[in-house]
C-alpha cells in the first residue's frame, strides 16, 4: 500500500518537473563551498548547488575539468538544490572549473574554481594550540573600530549603531583587531580566538556571532574575506596564532539554508517550538532514557537558532566541507567549537576526524559548559569504557572556572574542590590540552566574581597562567574590566578601553587607565611573557600538594625548571618552608619570584591574599 | 661499610640465638590460622606460630602428615615466632597434624589440624549479596543482650557495663541477634551485616569492634566461635546471609601481634605519632606526590589502632588467611571491608582475588567513604583506564546517601544531585553491586538528618528499597530512631528498644511503639517483603527522567515487571500523566501502589512530600 502510492506520487513529480524546468540560466547560483583545493586528503566533495527558481534542478548537470569526475548528481526534495558529489583525483592541477547546468542553449555556466594549496601546513597554519600558548578571547564588536566604513551595511537586518546600548552594535571590526596585534603581542598573547566573525544577518542581538546567516561570507561589520585574511597573516607574522569559534549546533533562524531549505529535515523540528533542556547527563546516563537524549540534542537553543540536523547527510557534509574550508582558506590554527554538547555527537566525531585527519596537529576544543569532571570528560578523548567515545581533543575546562571562583568565595571549601578537581584528571586522555578560564563572553567577569578585591584577583590571574592546560584570558581582563551577566550578558561584553577614536581611557596606550588597571596590565605583561619561555609550564609536568588552612602549593616542573606556586588565600601571612615539599625542592635552596623578581629562601613568609611563582633555585 | 656491619650483627645473633634455645617444650604456642581445611584452592597456607619465650624459634621443626609438605621454615626477626610454608597436596585426608618443634626429649608438639571442607559453597555460604537483597545492618553491643552471663568477662580490659552511657558496654550478643532472626525475617530482611565480633580487648569504647585484638576469636562478650557459628546457621536456616564486617587496615594497639611483633616492620609505624591525612585524592591524582599518597595509605587512623604494614608478606599472608579462613569457618556469604581506601591497595587487590578466587559467588564491598563518584570508582571494579586498577566488585555508596540527603534539605538542587550521581554510573563496572544506604553506625541517624520530618522519611525508605544497587538499613531505622554523632557517635549507637529484658518499649513485640513507629515499621516490612518477589527489582534495570519542580520520576523494570517510582517533595501535589514516560509506560493504562494497594489511572495526582511506587499494568 505505502510502496504503490509512493510509486505514483514519483511519477507525479517527474510530470511536473519536465514542465517547469525550463529558466535555468535566468537565476542566479551561489555553490558551497565555492571553491576547493587540490591536494586534500578529502578529495570527495560534495558540492551543494542553490539556484534561486523552482524546479532549477530538473535539469542536466556536467562538469568537465581534467582529474575531476562528477560521480552523482542529487536533485533534492527542494528543487531549487542539487548536490554534486564530484573526486578531484591526486595530481589534479588547479584552475577554473565549470558546472554547466541545462540544456543547450539554455545552460547556465556556474563558476567555480580549484585552487593550490596554502603553504605551511602545521607550521605556518594549522599549528594547533597548546599549553605554551596564552590565548586571548574578544568580541570583535566590542574590540576595536578600525574600519568606520563598515559600522553601518546598508541592507542589513540590524540596523543599530550605538555604543551606549549594550544590546546594539558597535561597529569594532576585523581592522581594529589588526591595529592592535602589536598590543596583543606585548601582552605575551600567543593566539587569538575571537566569537564568530561569520556573517550574522539577524535583526537584533547580533553583536556575538553565534547565529549564522551564510558560512561562507564574513560579517561585512567586522570586514570581509580580505580583512581576515589579513588579520591571519599578521598573527602569523608574529608568530602568533588564529582560533576560530565554530558553530555546528545551530545557525541563525535567517540562515540562507533555513529560509530555503534543501531538504525537509535540514533542521530538527518539533510539533511546537521545542527547545533543549539543556543536560548533558542525558548523553551518558546507562539509566537515561532516549525521549530525553533527543531532546537535550534536536531541542533548539533559542528561538532564533534553529537546530541543525546533524543526521542528515547533506547538512553533514556542509558544515564538515565548511569546517576543511574555513582552515584552509583563513589559515586557522585551532578550532574552538560552541555548545558541543548540543550536538550530534556522532556526526561531532566525524567531524573533528575528517579535520584531525587534514590537519593533525590542529587543536580542537569544544565548549562544554558542565558540572563535574566526568560529565566534562565524557565529551572529550577519555580513559573511561563507555558506548560512545569522542575523540574530541579538549574542551573548554568550566571545572577550573568554577573551583577558582569557589576559592575566592571560600577558601578552603573553594581550595579543596580545586584540589579534588585536579585529581580527577585522570579522567582525560590529555589534561593539559583543556582550555582554562576565568571568564568569558558568557560569564560574569571574574573582577566583579571577585568583589573587584585586587589581591584575590591577581591570584586568579597568576594561578590561570600557571596552571595546568591551555589558559584564556577574556578581552578587558587586563585592565579589570568588570560587570555581571545579570541583568543582561551584555554587560560582560562592553567596549575595550581605546578601540573607539576619541576614547578618554586607553587601555592600548596606557592614557587615564587607573593604577591599579596599569598595575595589573602590567602585572599579566610580566608573567605572560615570562610563561613564553617556561619550560615548566610550557611542556613541563604539574605537581600538587593538599591544601592546608588556605594555603594551596603547587609546583610546575620539568629537568630544566622548577616553579613553586604558592597561595595564600588567608587575610593573615603564611610560613612556608621548601622542606615540606622535598620530592620537588629537595636539590633547591630558594629561587626569585619571577613577577617581582623578589629572592627567597628555603623558608620565608607569603604574605595574606597573595601569590608566589618562585623560579627554584640550586 | 654498610654490608660489612650488617654480616658482624649477624654473626652476633646467631651465636646469642644458639647458647639461649633450649626451653622450648614448656611454653604455650598458638597457631594462626588454628586450622585449614583440605581441597582448598589456597592450599600453600602459612602458619604463624608464636612462642612465649625468647629463642623460640631456634629449635628445629618437623612436621609429619600424609599430604603435607613442609616447604620452609623462617625464623623471624623476633625469635619467638616461626613462620611456616605448608602445601596441602590435593585429595589430603582431614585429620589432626602435629608440629613437633625442639630437640628429641624437649619437645613440644603443637595440635593443628586439617578440616573437611564445609559443604554447599556458594550455594549455602558464600553466596554473595545482590540486589535483591535487602541488608540489616546492627551493633551486636547495642541490639540485644541475649546471655547475660557474658556482659562482663573477667580478665579483659573493659570492664564498663552501663546501658547509660554510650561510651560504655552494653551487653548485647550474638545470643540476642540469633533469638530475633524472626522478627529481622519478618520484616523482609534477607542478610544481615554486623559491626566486627571479633575480640576487641582494648581498654574502653570497645563497643564498636573495629580496634581487633585476636584475629581468631570471637569477642567473649558477644559469644564465642560456637555462638557465632548458630547464628550463621540460623541465618541459612531461614535463607538469609551473613555478611562480615572485616579490618585491613589496623588493628588494636592490644592485639596480639603489635604487643609481640613478629617483626620488625609488621606495622607503619613514624618517627613521631603521624594520622592519615584522610585524603582519598592521594591514590588517583595525576599531579599527586608519593609523601602524601604513604601519609594516605600508611598513617594511623587512630593512635590506638595501629596502622598494619600490608607490605610485609607475613602480615599480608595473617590477614587474607584469616579472611578465607573467616568465610569457610563461619559460613560467611559476604565481604565488608572496613576503612578501603587506607589500605594498601595492592594488598587488597591480592586480598580481594584470594577470596574470590576460593569463593567466586562471595559479595565483596569496601567502606569508600569519599565524595564523587569517580572517587568511589577508582576503589572498585570499573570502566576507567587508570595506572592502578581495582578488583573489588562493590563499595559502600555515600554518592547516594549525600544526594539523597540534600534533596531533603533542598529540593530541586538535591534531586538534581542525585540524578546526576546516577548518570555517572557509567564509572562503575557494575552500579548495581554498590551497598545503598541512609545512614550506619557513624552517621547522624536519617530520621534526624530530616529533622524528624515521617513524610520524607518514608520517602527515603521507599527510594533505598526500591533504587539500584544493594538497599541496606540500619538497625533501629524501621522504629525511627533517632541520633546526631555531634557531639558523639555513640549517640547514633543507642540500643535498640527491646533487646534487654524489662524494656518499656519493645519493636519485635510492638509493645509501646508510638502509632508513627509502628506506621513506619509496617511500612518498611511491607516493601521490603515486596522486594523479595519482585524481579524489577531484584534483577531489572533503572531508567530515570530530569527532575522537575520537585518531582521525580524513575522506573525500575524488566520484561515482566515495571515499576513506576514518583517522588515529590513538594508541599504541595503535582499532577502526573504515564505519557510523560512514554518509553516505559506505553503499553499500561495504569497500576497499583504497593505499598497501600490504591489503583492509579494514566493520570494522577501525588499528594505533597510524598512517594509511589506504582506497579504498572495492562
Amino acid at each position: 500500500m505505502k510502496r504503490t502510492s509512493a510509486k505514483f506520487l514519483k511519477i507525479m513529480l517527474m510530470s511536473c518537473a519536465v514542465a517547469l524546468c525550463s529558466q535555468v540560466h535566468a537565476q542566479s547560483v551561489e555553490v558551497y563551498p565555492p571553491h576547493w583545493w587540490v591536494d586534500m586528503k578529502w578529495n570527495k566533495v560534495q558540492l551543494l548547488v542553490h539556484g534561486t527558481q523552482e524546479n532549477f534542478n530538473k535539469s542536466d548537470v556536467t562538469l568537465t575539468y581534467p582529474g575531476i569526475t562528477l560521480d552523482k548528481v542529487h536533485r533534492l526534495e527542494n528543487s531549487r538544490y542539487y548536490a554534486l558529489d564530484i573526486t578531484v583525483a591526486p595530481g589534479t592541477k588547479p584552475g577554473n572549473v565549470s558546472i554547466d547546468i541545462g540544456a543547450k542553449g539554455k545552460m547556465k555556466s556556474v563558476a567555480w574554481s580549484l585552487l593550490p594549496r596554502r603553504t605551511g601546513k602545521g607550521t605556518t597554519y594549522a599549528q594547533g594550540v597548546n599549553a605554551g600558548d596564552f590565548m586571548y578571547l574578544l568580541m570583535p564588536d566590542r574590540f576595536s573600530n578600525g574600519d568606520v566604513t563598515n559600522d553601518r551595511v546598508a541592507g542589513m537586518r540590524d540596523q543599530t549603531l550605538n555604543r551606549d546600548s549594550i544590546y546594539h552594535r558597535h561597529g569594532g571590526d576585523l581592522q581594529g583587531v589588526i591595529n592592535h596585534l602589536d598590543y596583543l603581542q606585548s601582552m605575551g598573547v600567543t593566539a587569538l580566538w575571537m566569537t564568530p566573525v561569520i556573517e550574522n544577518n539577524m535583526p537584533n542581538r547580533t553583536e556575538h556571532g553565534y547565529a549564522i546567516t551564510n558560512h561562507y561570507k564574513i560579517d561585512p561589520r567586522l570586514g570581509n574575506s580580505d580583512t581576515y585574511k589579513k588579520l591571519s597573516d599578521e598573527l602569523h607574522k608574529r608568530g602568533m596564532k588564529l582560533v576560530q569559534d565554530a558553530v555546528y549546533n545551530h545557525s541563525g533562524l535567517y540562515h540562507v539554508t533555513v529560509q530555503d531549505k534543501p531538504v525537509k529535515d535540514w533542521l530538527h523540528e518539533w510539533p511546537t517550538y521545542t527547545n533543549t533542556n539543556y543536560r548533558d547527563a542525558t548523553w551518558m546516563d546507562p539509566h537515561g532514557n532516549e525521549a530525553e537524549r533527543k531532546r537535550m540534542a534536536d531541542g533548539w537553543f533559542t528561538p532564533m537558532m534553529p537546530d541543525l540536523n546533524h543526521g542528515n547527510l547533506y547538512m553533514a557534509n556542509y558544515l564538515i566541507q565548511h569546517a576543511l574550508w574555513s582552515v584552509e582558506e583563513f589559515g586557522v590554527d585551532a578550532w574552538r567549537i560552541d555548545t558541543y554538547i548540543y550536538c550530534d555527537l556522532e556526526f561531532m566525531n566525524r567531524c573533528n576526524a575528517a579535520l584531525l585527519d587534514e590537519y593533525p596537529n590542529l587543536h580542537l576544543f569544544g565548549e562544554c559548559w558542565v558540572t563535574g569532571t566526568m560529565n566534562q570528560a565524557y565529551f572529550v578523548e577519555n580513559n573511561i569504557s563507555t558506548p560512545f567515545k569522542s575523540n574530541l581533543p579538549g574542551a573548554t575546562d568550566f571545572q577550573t572556572v568554577f573551583s577558582i571562583v569557589a576559592s575566592m568565595q571560600n577558601a578552603n571549601d573553594g581550595l579543596n574542590r580545586f584540589y579534588a578537581m585536579l585529581s580527577n584528571d585522570f579522567a582525560y586522555k590529555d589534561p593539559m590540552k583543556m582550555v582554562t578560564f576565568l571568564d568569558n563572553h558568557d560569564m560574569t567577569r571574574f573582577y566583579t566574581q571577585v568583589g573587584e578585591d585586587l589581591d584575590k584577583y591577581k591570584i586568579g590571574l597568576g594561578w590561570l597562567l600557571t596552571g595546568r592546560g591551555i589558559p584564556q584570558l577574556y578581552y578587558g581582563d587586563e585592565v579589570l574590566m568588570k560587570g555581571a551577566t545579570h541583568p543582561a550578558d551584555g554587560w560582560v561584553r562592553l567596549d575595550f578601553p581605546g578601540g573607539w577614536k576619541g576614547d578618554k581611557k586607553n587601555a592600548f596606550t596606557g592614557e587615564n587607565l587607573s593604577a591599579i588597571e596599569k598595575q595589573t596590565q602590567e602585572f599579566l605583561k610580566t608573567l605572560a611573557n615570562f610563561r613564553k619561555h617556561s619550560s615548566a609550564i610550557r611542556t613541563g609536568k604539574l605537581m600538587q600538594y593538599i591544601p592546608q588552612d588556605g594555603l594551596y602549593v603547587y609546583f610546575r616542573y620539568d629537568d630544566a625548571q622548577t616553579l613553586m606556586c604558592v597561595i595564600n588565600l588567608n587575610e593573615a601571612s603564611k610560613n612556608v618552608s621548601l622542606s615540606d615539599y622535598a620530592e620537588r625542592t629537595k636539590s633547591f635552596v630558594g629561587g626569585k619570584d619571577v613577577v617581582s623578581g623578589k629572592a627567597f629562601g628555603s623558608t620565608f613568609s607569603i604574605s595574606g591574599k597573595s601569590m608566589l611563582i618562585i623560579e627554584l633555585g640550586k
